[in-house]
């Protein structure tokens, strides 16, 4: 403790640039700030090292973000060609450094969200450009006085309009980066107009440069390994539905199995929580997608506000699994011999459940109707209603079976405390709770169903070649009928 | 119908140039044409109405919003002023336009995206120059024929490798626009570099320029209404805590009272939404307030993490609320005379629960620790321990209750079915799930607790006047008990 003292001590008086102190002969002032030196380069190279790895493990899980990267590296390398190139470079001049800055800027990882940024960047430089020059027309004949006044105002007035812009929600959601482009280029055209004549001949060269940018990027992006917002939305659907399945499936089993768990076990139960975290991810895909052309299987008006509505009602029953999860994983639970007693059923009513949600999820990958979820989703309901009943006659058969008859009822109503029974509804309590949410969730996987088969109508999926689709059966019904 | 067809028939045939085939003699091509144009103007008036009451309506609701675009206007008026000024225009040339550039795409509705824009533009403007200027040295050492090969793969390695940074989480949640900027500025003056004799003159002008950019970015954003992301972010989690104490009050109330529902109740319980929705504006808050300096009775290095942790509890709480939600507009209920049996003690307990919640969220507000909130926690277990007893003693008496005795119990211990008593637990079941979810949501309170209490040490909250923090009784273990 002492040493450790000195050492501190001797230490905030050698950085001063003393040297009488120094207690330990062998080690001067410049060996301790060389320790101090390693030990610094120490951390920051460890925490590089740990950057890399983490980069190394984020390229190996999905190797198109680095394709993406390459891609970003060649349209910027094929738009220095512009410059490099003497007889394009005397044709722009200085202002072929916009379609670098324009290729660096708008490149997305999506094809959607480079045309939403393509689109909104065009537009929005054409619109102000066209009233800056209108505006810089007015200012010049009203005499040099005024011009300066006029423009300020119009700067004024316009930037701040364009950025309330920006904080209506339907405005934001498709125009958020033109409504900045547009304040950007209103402003430097207006300013620049004070002081260069050839005012027309700017707005047309970066306008020019502007498209050859955005062709630029939208050529690489489509060409080499396209990334498709909606394809990306369509499977982070698909996945979450599949998630959502194991994790029900993984607590249920987790909850009625005999022998101790495994980690596999724990890790698929664990999946509802990326259903719980998606919606951002899920609403700025779909605002992407929209952007995009005719791809794959995928329609230019593809309804993808659907695949929102679909997200919320996985979510929807992401929150019930997420309060059986803490079911399951608290202390008090129902004894085995009830557990083992409601375990068929239970296990039956949730394998049907996520039978349903299995068959949903092909629905959504293959893009087809299924010709036999309603046959799924009777089954699923009959099964809880069996699992209900269940329930129903669950308290006298307990009730007999722990307390052995008339003797202790009597006595429980007579109000005898103390009894070594303990009372029946606490023992049954949890598997009530549990039984109730599995109920719950079934109810919730209906409104799963119910979304699912909007999208089939409104993207008009085909019919499964395996089998009719029955849209004369009443499955709507069946599915809020419990 | 046949109306109908034949003047859909009419205006298909009309649009490609023939008036041969009108049917109605009184309005001719012009007149159609001159109908559908009104119809258009008027939609597009109505949706552009629309969106000016939305405007209107944010505004109102908002008023800094409107500030922040007077703000924006005031800034870009400013920086247009250094171009005005022939002398300070003489100085930079056309590089002015940098300061505009930099005032419309730094300046942020927060202090704190502000900064971090600015700080990542000026560092990486820097780096990316320096860098940009280092390699342009070695390029011109290789001679004519080498150099933009040099160049070219140096700006495909460093916009790669940039670009992928984009996609490690810590670099993305601080260094994301930095990177940009880098990519930018460094493709920038490799290119121009090729051309531009006075290399370092331009990366003075840009550096310079963007100096003035970001400075008075940063002078307008703080010094006229500031909007700190760390305020809104505090005020967020205290809403957030309020909203859901309210909402688990509004359903408590709508499920034990007898009277029907009113409006206010209904809007109240919708509460608990906001808190499922605002992960992404936590996060995003939360990065953005770590740049924010000291202001008001934040410091610099206030826990804003924590934030997200109660913020993450308070959704944990939220789920428990959506599901008991679920119950309550459920069509099965319990019998109304059980109900009003437990409506006490499930009153006792979500208020007492509810206090908690309000005592956390003045806790947050005030920035105090709370005196009393160790006693409110023990009052909030103890009502809920009552709640689980009565629970507990529930079954037997109501089973008297309801079957009347020894007979039907006989009956049903016998199995006969079709007995005019329903069973006892599908009757209790829907009250039996409302006061589990009750039970656990009072557990999840006790994480929130924990979350606040961590908060209150760690940004060193002093104690209330009105009392001492009493901080040596075991409140954590009491909290982690039920």
């Amino acid at each position: 403790m002492a040493n450790k003292a000195s050492s501190r001590l001797e230490w905030r008086i050698n950085v001063p640039g003393g040297t009488s102190k120094v207690l330990e002969p062998e080690s001067g002032a410049v060996g301790k700030i060389w320790v101090g030196l390693k030990g610094c380069m120490g951390i920051i190279v460890w925490k590089v090292w740990r950057v890399l790895e983490n980069a190394w493990h984020i390229g190996v899980a999905d190797p198109r973000k680095v394709i993406h990267c390459i891609k970003v590296g060649l349209a910027l390398s094929i738009v220095s060609l512009f410059y490099y190139m003497r007889p394009l470079y005397d044709d722009f001049g200085g202002n072929a450094m916009w379609a670098v800055m324009t290729v660096v800027v708008v490149f997305e990882y999506t094809v959607g969200a480079t045309f939403y940024k393509c689109i909104n960047r065009v537009i929005a430089t054409f619109l102000a450009g066209a009233l800056g020059v209108g505006i810089h027309l007015v200012a010049e004949q009203s005499g040099d006085q005024l011009k300066p006044i006029i423009l300020g105002i119009s700067v004024f007035l316009f930037a701040s309009a364009a950025t309330f812009s920006r904080f209506i929600p339907s405005v934001k959601a498709r125009f958020d980066y033109g409504a900045m482009i547009f304040i950007l280029t209103f402003s430097l055209v207006s300013v620049s107009g004070y002081r260069v004549v050839e005012l027309f001949e700017l707005a047309h060269m970066r306008l020019s440069t502007i498209a050859i940018g955005t062709s630029l990027c939208i050529l690489v992006t489509m060409l080499f390994c396209p990334v498709w917002a909606g394809c990306e939305l369509h499977h982070l659907i698909h996945q979450n539905m599949e998630k959502l399945a194991d994790s029900f499936d993984g607590c249920v089993t987790e909850y009625f199995k005999e022998n101790g768990s495994e980690e596999d076990l724990k890790k698929k139960m664990q999946g509802y929580k990326c259903v719980l975290n998606s919606k951002a991810a899920e609403e700025s895909m779909a605002n992407f997608a929209r952007w995009e052309p005719t791809h794959g299987r995928f329609n230019f008006r593809h309804p993808w506000k659907q695949y929102l509505k679909i997200g919320a009602s996985l979510r929807n029953c992401a929150y019930c699994i997420e309060t059986l999860n803490s079911c399951i994983s608290s202390e008090i639970q129902a004894p085995p011999c009830l557990r083992k007693h409601f375990s068929n059923k239970c296990m039956k009513a949730s394998s049907y459940s996520i039978n349903v949600l299995k068959e949903l999820a092909i629905t959504i990958m293959k893009m087809k109707k299924s010709s036999n979820i309603d046959i799924k989703v009777a089954e699923m309901n009959f099964a809880v209603e069996e699992l209900v009943d269940a329930l129903k006659s669950l308290p006298t058969t307990h009730f007999i079976a722990t307390t052995g008859g008339e003797e202790s009822t009597k006595a429980k109503a007579e109000g005898v405390e103390g009894s070594e029974h303990p009372s029946p509804i606490i023992k049954v309590l949890p598997l009530v709770k549990v039984v109730s949410l599995m109920v719950e969730i079934a109810t919730r996987i209906g409104g799963v169903v119910n979304a699912v088969k909007e999208l089939a109508r409104l993207a008009e999926f085909k019919a499964a070649k395996d089998g009719k689709p029955k849209q004369n059966q009443p499955t709507d019904k069946l599915v809020s009928d419990h």
